[in-house]
């Protein structure tokens, strides 16, 4: 226990440590807040939070007064932890045809975003100390997520482009190894995962359990997947590998991060589904969620191929890669999310954030990511405010130049 | 491992673990399934589930389409994950002015229900090994969310009438000691403790904290505490300890359960409370909840002072002491919750209960609630099969009559 650990007694010593690792983002946060109290909030840019500002389609908003309307006593009540049934089979339905295959309502699983459906999981699978592989950079939440149910999370290279690196995989897969998540579109990187490579960490990934004698699963956390500019077709981690399991939400493609609603859907062929199925229900249940929300289960139907509009997004997108690359940035053009991720000029990221800072722009250090010497620009903010920022962001890198 | 678990590699042994310990009420569902399945649903008299039958009161209806009809973009996106500062305020408000005490929105955190709110709450305070008490019969959820967080549950034996017993408690306190769990109206009894033995209780955990050097907190669980027939004053957590700490929902007393909606009042006099207050923030974000369910936080302070309609279950109980205590049934008659925890005839909680399901009738062995020799009926049920089912109590003590 640390001096500062035994001051504070009100709160347990893992819940400190969770503390002080959660804190870089919220120091940003707390920055800014600071500094819009000082300088009125038109003079603070803040590129640090990834809260999607794009409106809720029109039919949500239907949605919301239709299901309203038409409640009865019984929709408010405690259901099967999995989730209204209404809801899942018609999941299911759609899904069945997406993917080609028989996927019944119980394969799906409502939850409480994708957040909740991640921390269902692994607290499903995860033995203790059993190993959670993490493609760099990755959601740094992962870690707590990991480690709530007593797993250890193991960062995995990418290549510069940070796509998979198969190779670098193979090698990280071990007799520990129960799971790897693999988010793309990325958080923190924007990067659109190429097919192929999804598919290759698939094949490993099955041959893996083959080798192990149980499933090491992939867990393909999607909820950037419609937050897309580019036509190239989504991996299905259904098809990819014989463990792979979707866990989304509607928070990005709604815009409905607030209201805590997503889902699960488990791989028909995995063998044994109906008990780990069984599992996830048990998990939902002892976690605390019980069930996602009921009435926002409700609206999801109503909302179906809806998306928030994608104009803003690519319209920051467009004029933030033209302009850093203009003013020097050097990043990849990532295809999806609203997250870029460049370079750090001078090479360490939580001095050039600083540096950013004194220009009121506010990003995060890619340590946080798992990726140093990187920072992350959430661009889920209005235009206009894009636009002032490049001069400063200009301004920035100035001062790392030779 | 057991041969069993070995079998099932697709989830992990403490799952398996947590599978089977949270069966007992699983199996009688199924059971029940199975009997509706073959004899037709109104064959099937189901008293084995808590699920909150009466209807939300019609401002809650109302509210709901007023919200929906108020909703703009920003209402849904993230927010501070200790949840809305204008409902939290409205709450800081009203429970400043019932607890005499100069509570704010910052010690106030929306939860998803009661469950969520213990969840968050054990998992900002817990050291590893750190026992936490609870007072027979209790729950059985709290095993889960304990053991979810590394503590260990202990369990403190109360009075013949379930009534909490100051010196056992006394006893039941030690080095490892964190926190207790009071659940006033309690589940399983529907005991509604007395005021004064839950300020004993708060006493005795006061001077342990101060023996101690750090917190014992006083978790006070009480969504039943507007399901009570009686008059007298619900004990305050916040008044009967300094570090005592209200969980609660809107589950029972507006019908929500599906909803997930709750709670957690800080105790303003906890030393360092903003740091608890902060631990909870990153609790919530870091088990998955993220925030409360948005637009069920915005329905809440429509719907102020209004409960459900007692009158179904004031009738129920009635009927049920009435019909049980003539067919020679023993247990206390307890004024709050919508639950009776008679003893089982013949002294054999799961022999008994098997009895009661030859005659069609569905209840719960109170061995799952630590207190075997009992078993609970929940009477949040129509009035019509309450009626029905008397004859079949009847039937099945004759069974175990000398």
């Amino acid at each position: 226990m640390t001096a500062k650990e035994s001051l504070d007694p009100v709160i347990s010593a893992p819940m400190h440590r969770a503390m002080e690792a959660a804190s870089f983002i919220r120091q940003m946060f707390e920055e800014g807040n600071r500094l819009r109290a000082e300088l009125g909030d038109d003079a603070v840019f803040d590129f640090s939070l990834g809260n999607p500002c794009a409106p809720p389609p029109e039919s949500f908003f239907s949605a919301l007064r239709t299901v309203a309307g038409e409640s009865s006593p019984a929709d408010h009540r405690y259901m099967t932890n999995a989730g209204r049934p209404d809801v899942r089979q018609w999941l299911a339905r759609r899904l069945s045809a997406e993917h080609e295959l028989d996927i019944t309502s119980d394969h799906v699983v409502m939850t409480c975003g994708a957040a909740g459906g991640l921390n269902v999981l692994l607290k499903s699978v995860l033995e203790p100390q059993d190993e959670v592989l993490l493609l760099t950079p990755y959601f740094t939440e992962y870690l707590f997520y990991i480690q709530n149910h007593g797993g250890i999370p193991k960062a995995v290279p990418t290549q510069k482009s940070f796509q998979p690196d198969p190779e670098a995989f193979r090698r990280a897969l071990g007799p520990k190894t129960r799971a790897v998540i693999v988010n793309t579109p990325n958080n923190p990187s924007g990067v659109v995962y190429e097919p192929a490579l999804v598919e290759e960490l698939g094949r490993l990934v099955d041959e893996h359990s083959e080798r192990m004698g149980r499933p090491v699963y992939l867990f393909m956390d999607e909820p950037y997947r419609r937050i897309r500019y580019v036509d190239t077709p989504h991996p299905s981690a259904l098809l990819v590998s014989r463990n792979g399991i979707i866990v989304t939400s509607f928070s990005k493609e709604l815009g409905l991060a607030g209201e805590r609603i997503g889902y699960v859907v488990l791989n028909p062929r995995i063998e044994g589904v109906e008990v780990l199925f069984g599992a996830l229900g048990i998990a939902t249940r002892i976690l605390g969620f019980v069930n996602a929300p009921a009435f926002m289960q409700r609206i999801i139907p109503h909302c179906a191929g809806s998306t928030v509009d994608l104009s803003l997004y690519r319209k920051n997108r467009e004029i933030l890669i033209d302009g850093l690359t203009r003013a020097g940035y050097e990043m990849p053009s990532p295809d999806g999310a609203f997250f870029l991720f460049p370079k750090a000029p001078g090479g360490d990221d939580r001095t050039f954030c600083d540096a950013l800072k004194k220009q009121c722009v506010l990003t995060v250090p890619g340590s946080g990511f798992g990726a140093p010497g990187h920072f992350r620009i959430s661009y889920a903010v209005p235009t206009e405010r894009v636009e002032k920022a490049i001069p400063l962001f200009a301004r920035a890198i100035d001062e790392f130049s030779d």
